[in-house]
């Protein structure tokens, strides 16, 4: 017998990249930063005493939300650190989404989004990108029409890198009816010369949630450490009801802070990846697989309609010579492939096996 | 403007125990272990290599999966790895409760599961506990009567350490038409010679879920480990589903097989706990303060009706001694206060200490 709910039954699960376990796989396909941690991380963790792990943790992580409020120029109350960026949002569609309101979001985007309203039970909207991937400008209007109590951007946007600017985010946040949350997960390698600013958002504007996350700017997708920046009244229910308890350990919360406090190191590698993706972009156009400028760590290669290999055809080739990229099953993107932005030898390896396949 | 839903903006979060930074409080409120974790889990925490943190976590926790299927006889496919039993109980509401339906609980009991309810936006069915704090013999009657698609009860009981035994829950489970989640957090303290073995209800019934838990019987709260044991038909949607995809990061994962695989460890703990156990209860009893016998790590110590200071009292005296104990603002429990079995000196402590204010 069955017993759990019929939505839950009818629905498919999330399909992350695959995790190999193999130490000597390149692995190009989930969006890891390159480099190791801070050793400031490393420091932390060797200087953790083990006998503290006998009591509950602090349950609301304040050490760390008070270091992220410094580094953002915000206060304590407008932070929320959570397990990675997904148990934020989660904790948004769980808090913010009536039963038979909508989800909204952009198509293509993280395919996490619709597998959360589906355990959730809830609709989604979806409006299409435009071709150069940018937001129609109908976009707000369009969630509003179709009820989206909670609208998820990702910016830069993933699969693609293409970066949305603050001017029409400030837009959108203005004519949407519902929350938006703008899933900073890739933020840290946006060129700072851009000037990008989204904390400007969550000052002027009660119903913007920004997402960012350690595991791709500071190198710790195994600890799992996210967090929110947010106005007061968006935090509070998230911090004192629907979250759970004790969200995150002892552990994690102590690393966390170290890894803002050394804050300087992770901007060092982000300033690598920019280089390399620079770099990366230039050598995959030459093989035929032009990519959209991208403001993340990772590019979207593109094959064009009548070349040969196509897309699915090079993911293959690649796999079989144990290089993993990502390849996604959606129509606007099965001739294309999103690679993660590697060290320079990492990248040349890849470019050098490309170069063979194509 | 107030985004969040309606049952979320009218509902009160969950209020754990204190959780004081200050090292030198006697804190006997939240049922941690009085002892440190295992050798075997430092070791582990010496020897993690910090760069793997930049990768992703396993995102099934597969190594401890399987350690814990072989300590308990099952297999790998019977067991899911959580963020603490709390994310296994909110899995759980989540999982199996259809909107509209109820989740069951014993009343008193964990005071958690009425907030997941209410975060859920589902009907809580309580049914009142016996006055020797069994369940009465109407229990699945009263959960099917009430629609409960989920019920959860704690055994050993909290807050008062009754063990309802094997065969009264062979019953239930037959009884009930939904799932029965048990939540064994308290289990590993479970005096061996009783012969209480949950496992065979697990192997006999396809709707039963035992909810096991790092953070007492292994010293290890502030580490957010815990586990579900249950038909792979139970675990499946949970696993592959409703959990966050990676919702244990790598360090907490490696600790956690560290100390089940020194699981000889942890028993010397609960030992030493359990003749503690009957030294305090003895104690508590001459000082006017009885307790029903508990097979947890924690005493129900009830104040008689007349008796002068009221528990209450007591409780607001030790706490100006930097002694901490719990209190419930519930009719029943209002005269009673819920005491951790701590080390032989802490115990001593809080005996002196009450020796002068009763």
């Amino acid at each position: 017998m069955a017993y759990e709910r019929k939505n839950i039954e009818a629905m498919q699960g999330y399909t992350s990249g695959e995790q190999p376990q193999d130490a000597k796989a390149l692995k190009l396909n989930t969006n890891e930063n390159p480099y190791p941690p801070s050793p400031a991380v490393a420091d932390a963790l060797a200087r953790f005493d083990v006998s503290t792990l006998r009591r509950y943790p602090p349950p609301h992580a304040d050490e760390f939300r008070r270091a992220a409020a410094a580094m953002h120029g915000m206060r304590a109350a407008n932070i929320l650190a959570t397990n990675g960026g997904d148990e934020l949002l989660r904790l948004c569609v769980t808090t913010f989404i009536e039963p038979g309101s909508a989800l909204g979001v952009a198509n293509p985007s993280y395919s996490l989004y619709p597998v959360l309203a589906a355990i959730h039970d809830c609709p989604v909207r979806a409006a299409d990108l435009e071709s150069d991937w940018s937001l129609p400008g109908s976009f707000a209007a369009q969630m509003n029409a179709g009820g989206a109590k909670l609208t998820c951007l990702v910016n830069p946007h993933a699969p693609s890198g293409h970066l949305t600017d603050v001017q029409a985010l400030h837009a959108i946040a203005t004519d949407l009816d519902g929350v938006l949350l703008i899933d900073e997960a890739y933020v840290d390698f946006v060129d700072p010369a851009i000037g990008y600013d989204s904390l400007e958002l969550v000052r002027s504007h009660d119903n913007v949630i920004l997402l960012r996350s350690l595991s791709k700017g500071y190198s710790l997708a195994g600890l799992r450490f996210g967090y929110a920046v947010a106005s007061e009244s968006l935090i509070e229910p998230m911090l004192t009801k629907t979250r759970d308890s004790y969200n995150l350990d002892t552990i994690a919360q102590r690393l966390a802070c170290a890894a803002l406090e050394s804050r300087g190191y992770a901007q060092d590698t982000w300033r690598r990846v920019r280089e390399e993706r620079t770099r990366l972009r230039r050598a995959l156009e030459d093989l035929d697989l032009p990519c959209p400028a991208s403001q993340s760590n990772f590019l979207l290669a593109a094959r064009s309609e009548d070349s040969s290999p196509a897309a699915r055809d090079i993911y293959e080739a690649l796999t079989t010579r144990n290089i993993l990229v990502r390849h996604f099953d959606h129509p606007r993107l099965a001739n294309r492939l999103r690679i993660t932005v590697g060290t320079p030898q990492e990248n040349t390896t890849l470019l050098e096996a490309l170069a063979k396949i194509v």
